[in-house]
């Protein structure tokens, strides 16, 4: 099961961003990591939630839900259980977090974004792959912001990237699929600034705690493993690459 | 608004099934109708709930939800309310009620089937879009569940097909978009097998009441637009066409 | 159970609405159509929902309930489980979009109306006799809208009549008791505008398929059905009849 | 509006219980006092909760409701708000309180009755109301329950009778009406078994607090109105009246 | 179990009510009444609620709850269930409706109190202890809004007292601990004011009804137990004791 | 407001636990850390939740809430509002799943453990002094089942700790208290094993990203303040100290 058929323990799957793929969002991208796919829209509205009043600043908040069937048996629809699990409601402020770190909200002033990110398939890593997800969106829409001329300036202030990266028998893999996910014995989300320094960080050991060593070694892996998920970004976002400049 | 360029009144936008959309799902299949977008998946399950116990029968359901940003402006989740709404309820209601009047349930023995159709794009026509993607949907399932050897005849009895059809202006029009779904007197929604005979029929005066010759072709048009929509099915199906019989 | 003791096929059950049924309502009628027994509250409020604000017009919504022994075997009740059932949902819906087509919104003005329907006592077609009396209960409080000099005209554009029709064995049966609604094929609703002409439809199949010319029969029926409801309505309203013109 | 045109103070408005309200519960007694109409329905089924498992003995529990439109103006419907409101649930324990101490569980064996008191009109008293009508259906309920040879003797210990008693400026009011009871300074609620035993009472100084001697005379008010309600009670029930002895 | 080891039928546990107990509270006491204890916290914020708008007074509520194992075997927590038990509720009201009866609302002004009252550890009594706690925060918090020159006047009235009284076996028995409650024939609670007047009585005949001379010796039972109670209320006020007057 | 008084960046607040704070939780301790008070009680009872059944280990789960008035002003009640807040539910599983890393839950056998922490009094870092508090709280509880003698060996693998870092002005802070946690830039909260190992960790950027070599400041000082808690809990538990072996 964590037998890497095809790519070795420091590699991540193909990462796609499909731009455009539904047409009312503000910017919609398709977000894929090898078979996790996630569908990641933007919307963007004006005016903020009440506690930014009279601040001058703008709000920026995500949403995350699974389709009952993106996952190998269907798990029940959260909309007609009534409320939603603990897992949705812990992945959606990652997301929030992480992004309004990427924006800054004062230079957006006063309109509240809203980024959905729905999981069409489900194979592993589908909170990082919405964060990735979510900031081509994000910036997909913040530029027709631009161009509307609602705004002046860009309000984002750097692309952020999140990985995934577990330990399997005291092996570092990255981007876990669903199996080796199952079998980790540690589970670590890394988010980064496209400058390498760290957003958020969350490492939880399944079952076994891990040195302090090891934490070292995940969070080399997730700088070093920044360029395919930057490349693909910007690939989507018409962005020059580093190299071409 | 009602001045369609490219189709005329009785005419449906284009029709397109396509299979194998997501990977877990016993079948999986994305109908487009137009800019219309449902994901149709069926899952099927051992058992039966208990109001069917003992009875040596089958039983089929479906849900429908329609993503955040599927719309012009964006809708609050279902999940994050705590509830969904009249609307909801009554379109999954009525995407149950006609598939299961498709299949013998009685043969089909004593398995569950859930089809969730998960509105990606909308653009008018969603509830029909459902039913025709459920439609394909779990026939595919149920091949499978053939294949599979747990149950030994086909429970199908006939395709069925739906569409929706207004009134505007006293001229009635086949397949409305969004745009024309505004500005309707009447709304219409038929579900036919493959036979031509009724499975459901729902009409709405939005407006102005209609007569009952209205309502003739009304049903007149729904059945002479079926072949559209069959065709479509089979082709995604692999199903021999009537003419090529 | 299909053998109807003293009423031919395409009759219908006594019906009867009583006035002033409540004293605090604006209207209050309790309608009767055999042993089923509607109590419907008119309620007048000034003011529009948000969506309607200076927009210049009224609005007009329904609600719809049954007391949990009003059927054979009790059922439990709504308020103590938390939320109202799919059935509940789609009737009411159906109820409010009826009668606002009964309704000139805008010669009605900023005012709401809410029409509860709670059904005392259930024995088929509670959806259709709660349309009926909510009818007749609208008209009642209208009337004593207009001797209050709040509103200068009667907003009433026509009156609206519901029936239930269903298929036993190619039998098509007026206005279904419990008994028989529990074994019928095809099961319909239809309003008309007391002229005769469709504000809504509902037919569905709950077993096999119908043809469109049993359709067409069901829609006969049901126009020659209104004029024992009408003339139930206008007796009670104290309006002329036709006959009597 | 404390004069009370056509009654002592010390006297109820009249009472009345009338039999086979509706036709499908297992009591169903209409309670009128004054103006004020509680249907109350009894339903029994077999079996007891999971607490109760294995005790040999019954349960009894009651719900209570306002339709919307009981009162002069409306109020929201407790079953699309999502939740009972604290006074329902209050009565709602109060009414299943009381009933059950004038029952023998073990007696009634594994049975459990739901008391279902919806109140159609409110004029003041509905909860002493609802309580007497209770008990009226109760009997009708318990009665055919032994007719049927279901149980073998009789459960029920004795009658209980339920009446209110207010303080306004110092002079004690019988039953007091809606009118009455927004301006009392002590509302009181006096449950009795036919013997004039304590029930229940609850007491509460709206405004002033009350002194014993008050308390005093209020239940001696509550023992000598008991009279009325029995009469009533045995009336409908058709029950040798003690003096007819 | 009825056995009192160390009291007599007549006498209370120890009171004690300690001030001060969290920081930010505006009034915070623990109460202990024996082994009950309950964290009564006042929270005293500018403004009414709705429907006191614009009428120069001010509001008065109280919530309860039980810390989860506050009792022998853990509960479930009213949070993560999604709803208050009745229990919590009827509780609540009485809490609120006792103290609002203690403070002149119009001499508040425009300030609305919410007193918390926590369960910490329950061993029979705790509404009562509730009250008594959360008469001694409220004034605590009053004082200080005196102090910080909010109010002119105190608008305490007086002090109220609550106490539960049961009857096991034809005795009477103050103040009740888990075990006697649990065995009692009659459970009543009584709140007085420090005058002897009745706020409120509540008593319940859990299995025998009592006879009203019972009912008068509670009464009697209730006022002279309140000397105890007032002493520990003065002592943690600061109050002078009648007695040094 | 970043002015520490009376510590150094590097120093803990005082932490104490007190065991037996109330007498019915399997274990009971009042965890203390600076003035943060968090009140952890233990329930052990027998079976497993149902996705645990014939697997023949036990399970641990946690339970997080704030009393409304233990924050600087009163936050709702989430009982009242029917649902726990997206951050209650985050910690809840934080607390939840570091405490199931320290117990062997198959020598634990079929029992299943709920550990209730309620913030009496919060002043920062309310998650970790939390699990700090549970783990003692658990220790006591799993003693008392062996004493009872009805598990045979210590599940307890080894203790665990937890302690909040946070960034503000490029410093590194042990220990926030609420002040200096609303003005930090990073948020960091660690839980280690007795051994220095790592079970959790969970850095945001709450305003500012931050630097990998950070990131190792903050864990080398998460490290080196274990000693502090460690003592504390030794001195509950009754454990000897590492340095009196």
């Amino acid at each position: 099961m964590t037998n890497r058929r095809d790519r070795s323990l420091h590699a991540m799957r193909p990462i796609l961003f499909s731009n455009h793929f539904t047409k009312h969002a503000d910017g919609s991208v398709l977000a894929c990591c090898g078979d996790t796919k996630v569908l990641c829209n933007t919307s963007i509205s004006e005016g903020v939630p009440k506690f930014l009043r009279d601040q001058n600043k703008g709000w920026l908040t995500a949403e995350y839900s699974m389709l009952p069937r993106a996952t190998h048996t269907r798990t029940d629809r959260e909309a007609s259980r009534g409320k939603q699990t603990g897992r949705t409601i812990e992945i959606q402020r990652l997301i929030g977090r992480s992004l309004r770190c990427a924006v800054d909200l004062h230079q957006l002033g006063e309109y509240t974004i809203t980024i959905d990110c729905d999981v069409i398939q489900a194979d592993g890593g589908t909170r990082t792959t919405a964060i990735n997800g979510a900031m081509v969106s994000l910036t997909h829409a913040l530029k027709h912001l631009q161009y509307a001329k609602k705004i002046k300036t860009d309000p984002i202030k750097y692309l952020i990237t999140a990985c995934s990266i577990g330990v399997i028998k005291d092996e570092v893999y990255l981007d876990l699929d669903y199996d080796e996910d199952s079998c980790a014995d540690v589970d670590c989300n890394i988010v980064l600034t496209e400058h390498g320094d760290l957003v958020e960080i969350q490492g939880t050991a399944e079952g076994e705690p891990f040195q302090t060593q090891t934490l070292d070694k995940i969070v080399q892996l997730a700088k070093s493993s920044q360029t395919q998920i930057l490349q693909a970004m910007r690939t989507c976002l018409d962005l020059p690459h580093p190299e071409s400049k």
